[in-house]
Order: C-alpha cells, then sequence, then structure tokens
C-alpha cells in the first residue's frame, strides 16, 4: 500500500492523549514514541478539559476500569467531541462483566467515537452476538466479521477495526481485511492496546479520511510485528522488544513492500 | 521431577485474575501469557462477583495497596472461595508497613487462602518472627525456615511457599525444597509477583493436589529463570526479557532434567 | 570524573520511596534495582509517615497524578522533611495543565526539595518563563538554561537539574553541565522519571553534599546510557533493556572515563 500518514506522523508529532490500563500504560507510550507521536497518559478529572485541547486526538482503554477513570473517560471524551479531535474506544474484555458491557454501553451513547478498535469477541459483544468471550482474550464464535464490522461501523457512524489473525476494517460503506502479523502478537500483553493508540497517532494526522488512517494504521502495526517476528517461534519476550524496534525503523518502503490488502 | 500440570496449562489456558500493583501487573501479565495461562487483572469493587466467576484461580498481590483494592481483594477472596477455586496471597512488603500488617491480618482472616508465596521476610513477618525487613526485599533473619513454613501452613490450612536461594514448600505435612534458580531474580522487579502469578496458573489446573501443583510450579518458574540466566552476569534487562522467553519455551524435558528438589 | 558514591550505593542499597505514575513504576523500579538501590513504590496514605521513616529518599513523581496520590505526597513529604532524609522532585508534564501547575505550586510551599529534576519546559514553567510545552515532552523556548537552573536552585534552596541534550546542574552557586548521553533518552518512555530516582539513590548516601552526588548521579545515568546506546541507531526497544544492563555494570572506571562536566 502507498503510505500517506507515517511520514505526517513523523513531521508533526501528534499528543495523543490516552486514558488506559495498568497493565499497558508503559507499553503503549513507548509504542508511540517509537512510532514517532508523543503519549501523555492522564485521568486525573482535573485535566480533562484541558488534555483535549492541548491533544491531537483521545484514545479511550478499559482495561483496568474503576469508577473514576470512568468519569473522566466522559468528561474528555464530550472535550474531544466538542474540539473535533478523533477518539477511539478500546473496548477492552467488554465481554467479560456487565460492568464493562454498561460502561461501553454508556460511552457509546455520550461519546461520539472516530474508530472503535477490539478483538473478535469483544467488537462481537457490541454488536449483540452470541459470543464466547474468555476474559480479555478473543474468545470463540461463529460470525461473519466483516457484516458485524459494517452494522457496527453504521449503528456508531464510526471506523471499526476487529483485530485478529486477519484484520477487518470497515466504515460501513468501504471495507477492507489486512492479512499482515504475527502469532506473536497475542502472546504479549496489552498489543492490542497498543494497536488502538497507534491508530490515534494515524488519526490526528488524516485531515478527516478516517477509513484510509486506520487501514494504514492496522498495516503499518502488523507489518512491523511481521519484521519484528522473523526468525522468532516462541520467543515472547524479545518480540516486543523489536516490536518497538521496528515501529521505529518503519518506512513507507517497508508498508509498501509488505501490506497485504483486501478491499 | 516428572511434570504433571504444565501440560494442562497449555492445554486448558487458564484464566486467572489478578489485583495486582502497578509495578507488577504488565511483567505478572506477560509471564502468565508466555507460560499459555490467560490473565485478567482488575480490581474494580464492580467486577469481584463476576470475575472469580469467569476465573479459574485468584491471585492477590498488596505491593502497591490502596484502600479501594482492599474492599475488592475481600469480595473477590470470598466470591473465590464460595466458587471453590485456587486463592493465592502474595505479602509484598507485609514486614513494611502496620497498614500492610493489618490489611494481611484481615485477608487471613475473612479468606481462605490455597497458598502464600513470599520471601523469607514476608512469611516469617505472618508467622510473628522476629525478622528485620527491607522495604519489599527479602531481608534478615535467623529462623529454620523449613519449620516456619510448616507452621504458617498448619496455621492458616493451606501451602506455604518461601522463595529465596533455595525455595521451601510446606502443606504442613509435606514439605520439599527447591534447588534451582539464579542471582538474577532478586534483581528483577515484580520477579516474585510474576512467581506468584505463575503458581495461580498451576493450581488452577491441579484437580486438588495443591502441594504437588505448588512444586511443579517452582521448579518450572525457577528452571525457566536459570536457563534465562546462562551466560548472563549483570545483565538484569536481558534476564527479564529472556524470562518470558523460557517461560513460553519451557517443557517437560526441561524440567525433568533441570528440576533439583529434596523431599 | 572520579566517582565517590557509586560505591556506596551498592555497599548500602539504600531504599528508596517512590511516589510514581503507572508509566514508570515498573522501569524505574527495574532502574534503581539495576543500580544496586532498593525501590519501594507506594502511595497508600496510610503507609505515609512510616515509609520516609523506613527509606534512605524519596521521590515524588506528577506523572499520572490525581487527587488521593498528591495527599500522599504532602504528608510523605513532610515526613521525610522532618525525619532529614533527601526529596526529590519530578515536575512530569506541569506545563500542560493548571492541575499540575497548581499541584507543584502547592508541593514547593509545603515541602523542602533537596533536588528538582526535570527537561526545560518543566523547569522553565516553574522558573515562569515563556515556553512551549508539549505534554510531558521537553518542548521548545529560548532561555538560558545556566540562568534558569541558576535562579530556580537559589529560589527553592536546592539543587536543579535540567535533563537534555546538555544536562545543566546549579545549586545557586555552584553550576555544571554535563555532555554524555543519548538521543534514543527521549525515545523512551519514563527514561526521565528513572532518572529522578536514580538521583534520588545518589542523595541517599550522600552524607550532605548534594551536588556533589545530583553531579555523579546525572553523570553515572548518561554515560550507562551512552554505553547502552552504542551500536544502536533506531532501536528504541533494545535501548531500554541495555539501559538496565549498562546500570548494572556500571563502575567507577567508566564514570572516570566517560565522564563529561564542564564546571
Amino acid at each position: 500500500m502507498k503510505s500517506i500518514y507515517l511520514s505526517k506522523i513523523r513531521e508533526q508529532n501528534p499528543l495523543i492523549h490516552n486514558i488506559t490500563n495498568i497493565v499497558a500504560a508503559n507499553f503503549s507510550a513507548n509504542g508511540l514514541l517509537a512510532l514517532g507521536a508523543s503519549p501523555i497518559m492522564s485521568d486525573s478529572l482535573e485535566e480533562m478539559v484541558e488534555m483535549p485541547n492541548l491533544s491531537q486526538a483521545f484514545v479511550i482503554n478499559i482495561g483496568t476500569l474503576n469508577g473514576k477513570e470512568q468519569k473522566s473517560m466522559l468528561l474528555a471524551g464530550k472535550t474531544a467531541n466538542e474540539k473535533g479531535i478523533p477518539v477511539v474506544l478500546d473496548p477492552v474484555g467488554v465481554g467479560a462483566t456487565s460492568y464493562r458491557r454498561e460502561t461501553i454501553r454508556q460511552l457509546l451513547s455520550e461519546i461520539k467515537f472516530t474508530l472503535i478498535r477490539g478483538n473478535a469477541g469483544e467488537i462481537a459483544t457490541i454488536a449483540g452476538e452470541v459470543w464466547e468471550a474468555k476474559g480479555v482474550d478473543a474468545g470463540k464464535g461463529n460470525v461473519d466479521l466483516k457484516s458485524v464490522a459494517q452494522r457496527v461501523a453504521k449503528e456508531y457512524g464510526c471506523v471499526v477495526l476487529i483485530s485478529g489473525e486477519v484484520d477487518v476494517i470497515s466504515d460501513g460503506t468501504q471495507t477492507a481485511t489486512v492479512h499482515n502479523g504475527s502469532p506473536l502478537f497475542p502472546k504479549v500483553t496489552a498489543s492490542g492496546c497498543l494497536f488502538s493508540a497507534i491508530c490515534g497517532a494515524f488519526l490526528a494526522v488524516d485531515s478527516g479520511d478516517h477509513f484510509a488512517a486506520t487501514l494504514e494504521a492496522c498495516v503499518a502495526y502488523t507489518v512491523a510485528g511481521e519484521i519484528a517476528a522473523e526468525g522468532l517461534t516462541t520467543q515472547v519476550g524479545q518480540f516486543q522488544i523489536r516490536l518497538l524496534d521496528e515501529l521505529s525503523a518503519l518506512n513507507v518502503e517497508k508498508i509498501a513492500q509488505k501490506g497485504r490488502i483486501n478491499e
């Protein structure tokens, strides 16, 4: 694919505001820095008006949700909407508990999202599909992911990215699949959380074409992972370090050569 | 030793619910994933009834304790007891402050634990022994660790694992020592926290023989560390990455060849 | 430079109490351990009188500030002052929001600090200089950093360390610059937070010469980073792992050979 947005991230270093979980905070910040964006992690209610006004995108992740974070998510999300910056939702483990389902329901009703990124189980839960969730893992189910992505995208007027062995991206009208990646991804915790943060960086510089930006984010991240995994089998520790290295070393040539998209 | 439980973890991918600290959250999740289990980190009071019902084991770690976590630990612990899944206690730095001692006293009085895992200073504190604690490190003292382990195991009707240069495991009746490991372990933060989480994964698949499962967990973790440390001297950074790699690459042959147990 | 304090850290293993953020907690703890100090991370209000009494230094970092942490910072800071142990302030992203500015103002008025360490933007904000801050990054401005450091040092009666491509250290009377380091440092999240924690370890063993201890801390940390970066270009993941390795392998000879100071 032809890379449009990666060079803009490196030029503009967009500030990405994240409300994220204690598992992902360090890894997401390092991944954003490696890519060329600037991370800021904050969930203080006192900062949730100023932060979106400083930032070029806002990423909400419910991985280790608590009552205090929830209020901050709502306030920062509404402020981000008013300002017009992209807002990404990562509904981590939404199928696991009623508290997460209820929180996601509220976030989706009060905030206008630019992108929802989750694994198959998480997006299926949002779509109301029958799915055997397993904690924060993808779990199992028998649904057509393309039509689920399209349906959720239409319902919430946003782009949807279902990540997995094949990644599915839809804005309700256009739908594409990305065939890059590595089986090591699901063996590294917070690799999905970082994926959402990376999408935030691409959306921050996209001038409005959110589908194209999400598609390039997906190719960029999974190609970096594919290169990182070269020669590795079971080395999950090395993979997470190399993934940061490869996000840093990523360029338009690698995206052009290695990206495998079906549109 | 003959490995019984490692293959069950890989087959069943038990979901391990952790209430843990901000230092250990990422490393513990990655270590559990590397081994073949599924981690979920949550301390939201709203989820503490559902989480144990989804999970196959529950691990409590008081490393960065606060008031909110404490209530969640009690609720999830009692729910886990009702459901009958194993509950592990990691009394991080219990000797350091009266708040930690009081919290541990309460947890021990209201929750039935399957395993208490700590360093010598932590278990000595629980046993009421005189001990020179040092923050969250093991510190120094002059007690017979085998008899301390036996006594604490009898008092709380659970397995006790005292980790250190030699690891001591007792259920009050049977006592064993494990002679694997590396001097690099105490140079990596949260390596004890991950040890407790790993024990949770073995207990999750043990069909009731908690002493045997803890013993295999101990051998598995310290053998993985021993292999990870091969050729390293001062490289504490590389050690933590290789430890994840070796947990992922661990198999029954390595446990059989390298495990050094005295029973 | 002639190293005085590194060997004392290795002999005394000072306990460094940190109230830090969810991004830095693991990396700061591992860096302190690698250097030879003992980290303890705690922000529970219930422990904020005992912790400083157990510890040899206290480090406050406002990276992911919330209301609860703030009270703990004040109580632990005052207790540390009463006990007479060094207190380090890392005003992460103080220019970003009014909440951070107000919190820093309060901390500076109620706690006597031994050292304030920040990037140019953070220290310029404290000095009341015009500065274009960017989240938690250094940002841009046109001020003489030496005179800013001197002025802030005089105003608060403490040492000030402005970290950057050239590090500036002043106690208001003496001023020095350190010319070690690597362009990879700002590409690793929490590398500044760890810097502050490392300073805490040197101050913990300094017998009162805080300027000299901060200067050696600065040389030690940036020399370790310089060695860690040898042969690396874009590998930000490997750099963070090697930085831990080199903190562990650091010795007086490397500090003597590689330290570049202008006094």
